[in-house]
């Protein structure tokens, strides 16, 4: 049986008061694109038996694959295994490994386990049962004739593909979710589709989503396998190139010459890698050139350390750095002058390049990048507004040679000065930001691993010659 | 005219392949929720006019209000404005002062204005605009009668209380949607809903959710106004306590009563505030108290110093701290001793102490806590997991004078040391978490968070004697 479409449906009122965000249904959606299953609705409902029964009849007589989150837990509002099982007509019996399961993790816990965790190892008959790594409620696949649910009704838009429908019911708290889904739905349900999806992204930085819509808006327009389409987000912007066919290979090559032809155009310029990220970036390139970088952070308190350790292996390029968000901390830790943070204040370039500087010396790097700026709400003035931001990028002198600009840098800001001391090369930018404090900081960070990704790489480039 | 249900349509293909994370629906539930107007159905569909006319009409079947985001740019497939005015059987007109606004927003960025920006400026006559402070497209509001969608059609679950339905039209991008909803669409909603809701959040940590709902079942099954309910998120329990009534003062009263009565159980050894974050929690009591903190990181690699600079005026209370991932740094700059790390590594209690210790010698703070651990996925091993973090908060003698343990830490954690050296107390805390490397960190930071306003609040008792 090949499923061809799918709908998601996610039950919890926490969802319906706002209390939540609904990622798991972002997350199902973007695996189901992977296998190539098309989805044309999604929808949340509460811990409501009623609208339950209404929404899987409805989602069934237009799709063939419905994937339930939530409702599976042990207490009295927690329905959507028996609703299901009801709708199938089959009865709930004991599923011993599960019980099994469950007793066990609650032995293990030193934990009394009650009544009610006995009812989360009750499954319809017939279901394929998933464990649940990380918690007690079992997950399932049912299959069920498509004949219980035919009811003539008129919204039936997109009629599924065959005469047996699958429900896939899978627990609400999404890390166990993913683990479940990750483990054993995808392989589930790999074997059902014939087809499969591939997307690369094309990551870039300093270029408006509406800028690179109108350099690739052609080729957007008139590519259908792969597609192009644009996403942004933190003043990023990525472009997804997603190919269809029968094998990986195929869809690889597909990619490969789609991502060519993009990165022939003007977008280019902004272009640093696929399906990366800036902090990922930073880390490979040092890893590569065997350069160790450091931070010095005002405005960003540890947000750009704080990137780049999120990175698995950066400890072989990162050894430390500081957050210096007082005047006393610049000049304590960093040694930037008295008279600098005096005639131009904590927020300008001659503190920014100090900070680069100091950052340099004190931990031994290669490559160093400083952070000071107003990230708001307060502290602003007409002179230096919120969201005005220096980011300096400081190298050994040679290593980067006083590149005429770092060639990544956010739309809104410049190069605002280079020089030379003490056998260092500093380069400072300037950066006005605007919105809230965190976007400040999200966008320092931001262009301050581009700064650093920028050095990098034309020390790269210097390296080769 | 009064509106008791809603409904929330997000149309984007974007939500559907699960490329972005429908944010805006939890946001709006949320305000909806304030403004005590139920929701019983979300849904997300793609850029399709006969799917979006679908599911416009079935909501209007079942609610007052019906709220979408999204379709509202410039490009073809943008399409809810339009489907709108047909299902309401209005024209479209330009609306002036729009073209007005749109036009100058070009201006001002010394952008060309193609024609298809024009046509954001179009309206169904009637309909009520919302001007855009952040971007182009102008969102609205629109009356419909309800006797234009009555066909007789049986999924009407929640009959509409009024003859009349209001459609409310808001563009996707979050930051422009979330400005227009704040300034225009609440009093617009305000005059039409008869009772609010106000919910206060009770904050724990160290419990878990099972055990946190075992204390508090009874209670929360027996209240309805105010309702009770847990929610757990990175190791933190929620408690939101919900009152609805006519004004906001009998809110607060019916809201402060539960409090009051939760407190009153074994949940308030676990309690940090009410509608507050530990690191808000960290920085109002630093302040109240005069103290100030710092941060000693390995593992979480600066992200427990950014937490804290998260929250604005911090820097009352926090000069600086540092990231010291690699052990040159942690001697260099934090005065760990070689013997310490050749003896019990760089993750162990007594590095962790030398750590803090050495934070509070270099930054002149009055507390600061430490964080050496395993985040893993690679550097474990079976004598120390992944997931093993060792916390150390070091404190000027007298101030915390050994606290018998921080009241405040992870179900996992326990104190495993205390000792005083050179007039500091220090106390350190073993965790041992599991799941990836994100959660890992996460967990890390939440409990120096937890351990730094512990010995802050214990300062605070001390201060009062």
């Amino acid at each position: 049986m090949i499923i061809k479409s799918a709908e998601i449906l996610c039950v919890g009122t926490e969802i319906l008061i706002g209390d939540i965000v609904n990622t798991n249904a972002a997350y199902i959606s973007a695996q189901l694109s992977e296998l190539g299953i098309s989805q044309y609705y999604q929808s949340a409902i509460g811990d409501n038996s009623e609208r339950l029964e209404h929404c899987i009849k409805q989602a069934l007589s237009r799709c063939d694959l419905l994937i339930i989150t939530g409702g599976l837990g042990p207490t009295y509002d927690d329905l959507t295994k028996e609703t299901v099982a009801k709708l199938a007509g089959v009865r709930m019996v004991t599923h011993k490994p599960s019980l099994e399961r469950i007793k066990s993790f609650f032995e293990s816990r030193n934990l009394t386990m009650t009544g009610n965790n006995a009812k989360q190892a009750m499954m319809p008959v017939g279901a394929t049962v998933f464990e649940n790594s990380c918690g007690t409620a079992p997950g399932m696949a049912l299959e069920i004739s498509a004949s219980r649910f035919d009811d003539g009704s008129e919204d039936i838009y997109h009629a599924a593909e065959s005469s047996v429908r699958t429900i896939i019911l899978l627990p609400g708290p999404p890390h166990e979710m993913k683990a479940m889904f990750e483990d054993q739905v995808k392989p589930y349900l790999a074997t059902r589709s014939d087809e499969i999806l591939l997307s690369k992204n094309i990551m870039l930085f300093g270029i408006s989503e509406s800028a690179a819509e109108y350099v690739l808006s052609d080729m957007m327009l008139m590519s259908s396998n792969p597609t192009i389409a644009p996403y942004c987000g933190d003043g990023e912007v990525r472009l997804r190139v997603t190919a269809r066919a029968k094998t990986p290979e195929v869809c690889e090559k597909k990619c490969a010459k789609a991502i060519e032809q993009i990165l022939h155009t003007s977008v280019s310029d902004y272009f640093y890698g696929i399906n990366t990220s800036l902090e990922k970036a930073v880390v490979t390139e040092a890893c590569k050139l065997g350069l160790h970088v450091t931070t010095a952070e005002s405005c960003t308190g540890g947000l750009t350390a704080g990137a780049i350790t999120a990175v698995p292996g950066s400890s072989a390029v990162f050894d430390g750095g500081v957050v210096t968000y007082s005047n006393d901390m610049k000049k304590k830790l960093l040694g930037v002058r008295d008279e600098t943070l005096r005639d131009f204040g904590a927020v300008s370039p001659e503190t920014a390049g100090e900070m680069a500087l100091g950052a340099l010396e004190l931990t031994g790097a290669d490559i160093s990048v400083s952070v000071t700026g107003i990230a708001g709400p307060g502290g602003g003035s007409e002179e230096k507004p919120v969201g005005l931001v220096y980011i300096a990028v400081a190298s050994k002198a040679g290593l980067t040679n006083h590149p005429s600009h770092p060639v990544l840098c956010h739309p809104s800001a410049s190069v605002c000065s280079h020089f030379t001391s003490d056998n260092t090369d500093i380069t400072v930018l300037r950066c006005q930001f605007s919105d809230s404090r965190e976007r400040v900081r999200t966008l320092s960070v931001k262009s301050a691993l581009a700064a650093l990704l920028s050095a990098l790489r034309l020390a790269g480039t210097r390296k080769k010659h």
